[in-house]
């Protein structure tokens, strides 16, 4: 949670800075108030728990804090989470934690549409490091809350020898080679190709995992074929919409990784209103 | 720069880690390449400042820098940026330098499209506290890049009373009063209305400035009429669309705010390709 | 608290670094005492925040804590603050505690003395940026504990146009008309000048607020009445001293600051004794 | 030089937060000006180190720097320090550097008048632990820079048994034993003494340098001779005035330290004026 | 190169804190010397960068620096390294530098004396996690600079089901099938047996590599047998000693891996001498 | 404690980074587990802080603590250390706890055997500044542990004067003068010589400590008999061995110093074993 902590801390800071000049001077320092978190559309709810450490780090003496958890549908109107805390508090507070939380909804309520688009199909559904940053950890998280499941983390906990690499080791079995020499032996070699010679030449020399980039539905049919039986992963990726995730899914793929989840899923509009208690 | 930095060397230490396992593997330490930013669709570019500044937190050893500055637009196919590198530098920064560019680059053309829709009208196109945690420096430069202009930076450097601090503080006079005594005589007052009631409250307690929320036009039109002569701001917020902004502006306000700029922008696709050299 | 505790933190590991070596050798682990802190002259005090805070940060499980609060008037010989603790973390802290507190209370005392030179006149006594590096916060404090306000709190939270600013401008009017649109619309203008000719250009130019520079009484009354009616501010600075600072007061000036407030109040004497339990 | 880097940043960060809004607002971005420190009143200049690495850190570009150098006398009116930078960062930064400059001058100005009154006698003038938190680095230079000499640096250099430690152990005999013991064989041992019983005591019991606490001249007189031939120091301390501090010399004492020079000392006034270049 | 200078600098912080006194008090600030690094007994050298770095952070103003590089072989009386450099610095490093460069030239050197017992085999000898905290990265490069290749860096890079592990999952099997479950699919799945019993059941349910943890040389012979043909790794482990690792290499496994490399090398014994220039 | 969180905190990320992988997939979140710290070999036990400190970290949810404190002896197979707590914690926990205390038990077992040597003498053995980067206080005090006493801590809290300081100053005489003028009046000046004129040098220039470097026993002899009636303290330093030290010590100097004791201390073999609860 310490990461966590740093991330908020330094949100608040940036927002609050040497004081919330407003709320210090209208707001008395001893007021308490009643905090809802509203929907004010249909969505799916991640990040609670960030939310309210926002208001924990503000000593906001949080009590009765009641609602949803993270993962959870709601609707239009519902509210989400309701707490009683000191009201300077919640004030400061207010619009980090709707910050967070708006963006960390978005991104579940879009992967559980994908997901919805894929029901009853063996396929992993997974997030690539097209992150914020600084906010990988909670979106990734949040990609699990939409039903999603989490890819390798980062650079440092997978092998992905991608386009550019290749061009960079002058082709595909020589990078290939180098990884399986450069790495240590608990790894699995993955490669990115765009067409099914490619395919072959990495199958060949090696690879263990292989992402498919913006091929068509027919060749990933084909690639489905060339490695039946062999003990090789095959990955989709690239362009794939919410109309389209479902038959290349049927091609047969083992995961499908679709950037959009966390790159351009909108803000969820919630809002936090309060009564003085 | 120092805080750029900061944020920077943060976000490559999310990615890179302990380190690149397969640019360390596949790519030669002393191979360089021509790479070029390219654009994969129309837009407005933001965030070439901080794109080039991952690499050299790397130390690419960059040369032969030659691109488009902040606020150009582009066509699907432009090069945007072309320069030359250490391939490894430029490989491990890639997906961080494209997470910055491209959340930028969506933001300053989202932007660019409202400024669109404002031609000819005399009115300020102003963002909001609706930014992506510890970017709010950047989105707002993105802002200013699509042709925006700035709100307050946050709550330490401007007076705004919310309905939320209305509630606590018993009113609209009462907390117009505490916001005068309890600041620096340096500062307006400002305060959020949601009706014309409200407006007349807070002009005669001596507000100087008056965010209209989510009023519709016919009583923002009467409430421009409402504060003529007097030396009074009015600002119309809520839910301004790229179809409603133009109307709400005609209304008369001196400034229209808009969340969605920073929080619902999708992200720009753009991409890197690199050339041996 | 966080900044406090970072600075209290700071100040500690400056005073102590690698351990105190005499108390860990002289004082046994498992000593507790009974601490006052003693005034050894008159004062107002300020600073038993950050006194205590020293203490609790070195963990001295403190016990039994009576005394008074910050703005609270001491005489010499006085017990301004009792408590029980473990021995070492008390003396380990002590220099530090009193470094603090001493120099606060410097502060609240001198502003205390000019706060009685103004009894009874309806003027704000203010603060200024001549603060020691890293305490503003705790300085501009312990001036409201003596009985002061406090003024912009720094670079970011108010335009105030000086004298220099000025000059890179190429004149008043310039500077102001910049100064209107390169700040958002929360901000009053602020603007210092140093004859009447220079006041009158800043009120034709829209300044809101106009410090008056080292003016003498005479022109600072005339200047009161050539403002007279309009919506502007005026404050007096410069070399205003205990002497001096009420014909200022009675020349009819909003507020008044004074730079020696906190860059030249001399420490209050205060020391803390001991007895074992 | 680090350390006091961070200082520094800190100190700018206090200062200018997000950004100096009346700066950026009115001072075109490439302008450059001729700067000079002034000085208001006679003194002894400190600090100038620290006040030129203010504008280092803002990035002003300084050229043609021309001045004094620390410990160098200066009279009212004299032109202190000369240097051509970017007028953005010495504007930004002239507050922070004038309050740096200021207090530190203020201690040499002070020592140095110390110094004077001790002219022709054979004495250490020493500084103490009194020192503004997180700047006794700077501030025991200044007593330097004023002719002084520095006393131990903290806690963790030197051992100085001191009366609330006395009262914890038990006693002086038992203080001096435990730590002779209790510290490594490369420290002396230092304790403070009220009078002649003491004195004596702390002599038998093996102490390397006794700190005379408020003593009257006639009982330092007769502690010079009590350890007259001994390998005993001898340092006088406690409410030491320039008007008593040659008297006390002239006891025989080796040392004496006076915590005004550094807890009190008045700013010296100092100011800087620019000219466009 | 950025954490390894924060390492250094928290190390030169640790045995410099506020001042090398002894140095500054004898060697002039500007004096100069050639300074050589010895060997004063055989071995392989490893640390040659941070060494150098010592210097550079205390800006030693390093020139002619001529020596040999990390994974050279050295003997007695050798000049490894000889530069020139301002002595203050030098002196100030020397014991910070040579605590770096003894310890990872001890492990280099340990390293090198195992490899040479493997000498004609084809086996990797790996490091282990066993590493001195926060120098991890330093010693497992000096495993290399004596020949060793590197395991998995640490928990986050690899998946290794030890025997604590399996007690908390509660056998082999649901171990393995929870490890493919919840890790990305370009991970292996390595885990830890003690028998043969435990190796077959760890081979059914999928495992891609096994560590046999301090088995007999018989069973290991038997395990290499039980794999063959199947794409699985074996890993010798647990008190290899310089006499045993060669008879544990000729069972076949594919990697051994030895503690001992960095947790229990001594310190090669080098020295630094000076002449003045 | 502040420190030693931040290095174990450090140690940690090291260790663990984005996340203990295995772990997190094979251990349910809830589980808990009795574990115990044992004996692998004989040795006499240092570090516990440190050990218990990394599973508090990780909230481990520690209870039923039992065990050895440090200093404390134990034999092969002894269970040193039993508690209950979060399994995730523990296991992800036990290899950096491991790579502590068995350092640090090495540690202080191999002083322990160079006290048992000692046995009936006078004579201080004490450590050197020969420690693991970062890890000084931890180390220090496991010689504590073992027996021994701890000699200056670093470079800022005692005088000594070495060979290379020597070089530099121009001689023994000059070196030692300039250290009593440069440093303050609580310090001792100790210095190393290498042969008995240079000993009679340093007594004659008034150092207070000296250290005998890498002198023959019968060397040693004549020295002590130099110095005999003066107040003068004798150290011998120089590759003295367990075989050697009590001859050393016969000699009648006044303290020992060894580095083997910090540098090249075996890990002690202690290891974790967990059962589930």
């Amino acid at each position: 949670m310490k990461d966590l902590s740093a991330l908020v801390r330094d949100a608040l800071a940036e927002d609050i800075g040497q004081g919330d000049i407003t709320t210090n001077a209208t707001v008395p320092a001893d007021a308490r108030c009643q905090a809802w978190l509203i929907g004010k559309q249909d969505g799916v709810i991640s990040g609670i728990g960030v939310f309210r450490h926002v208001f924990e780090l503000l000593e906001a003496d949080i009590r009765e804090w009641d609602g949803l958890t993270d993962g959870t549908r709601f609707r239009k109107g519902d509210k989400i989470v309701g707490f009683q805390g000191r009201t300077r508090a919640v004030l400061m507070g207010e619009r980090v934690a709707l910050n967070f939380v708006q963006r960390l909804s978005g991104i579940a309520t879009l992967t559980a549409r994908y997901k919805a688009a894929l029901e009853g199909l063996n396929v992993r559904l997974c997030d690539t490091r097209k992150t914020t940053p600084l906010m990988r950890k909670l979106e990734k998280d949040a990609v699990v809350h939409g039903g999603g499941t989490n890819h390798r983390y980062a650079l440092f906990d997978g092998v992905l020898i991608k386009e550019n690499h290749i061009t960079a080791a002058g082709g595909i079995r020589t990078a290939i080679k180098r990884a399986v020499e450069g790495t240590h032996r608990l790894m699995k070699i993955g490669i990115e190709v765009t067409n099914l010679e490619e395919l072959q030449e990495a199958v060949d020399a090696g690879a263990d995992a292989i992402l498919l980039d913006n091929m068509s539905l027919e060749d990933m049919r084909r690639a489905v074929e060339m490695v039946k039986g062999k003990k090789v992963i095959l990955e989709a990726s690239g362009n794939i919409t919410l109309e389209t995730v479902r038959s290349v899914a049927e091609t047969g793929v083992d995961l499908i990784s679709v950037g959009a989840l966390t790159h351009s899923a909108p803000a969820v509009d919630l809002s936090l209103i309060i009564k003085n208690v």
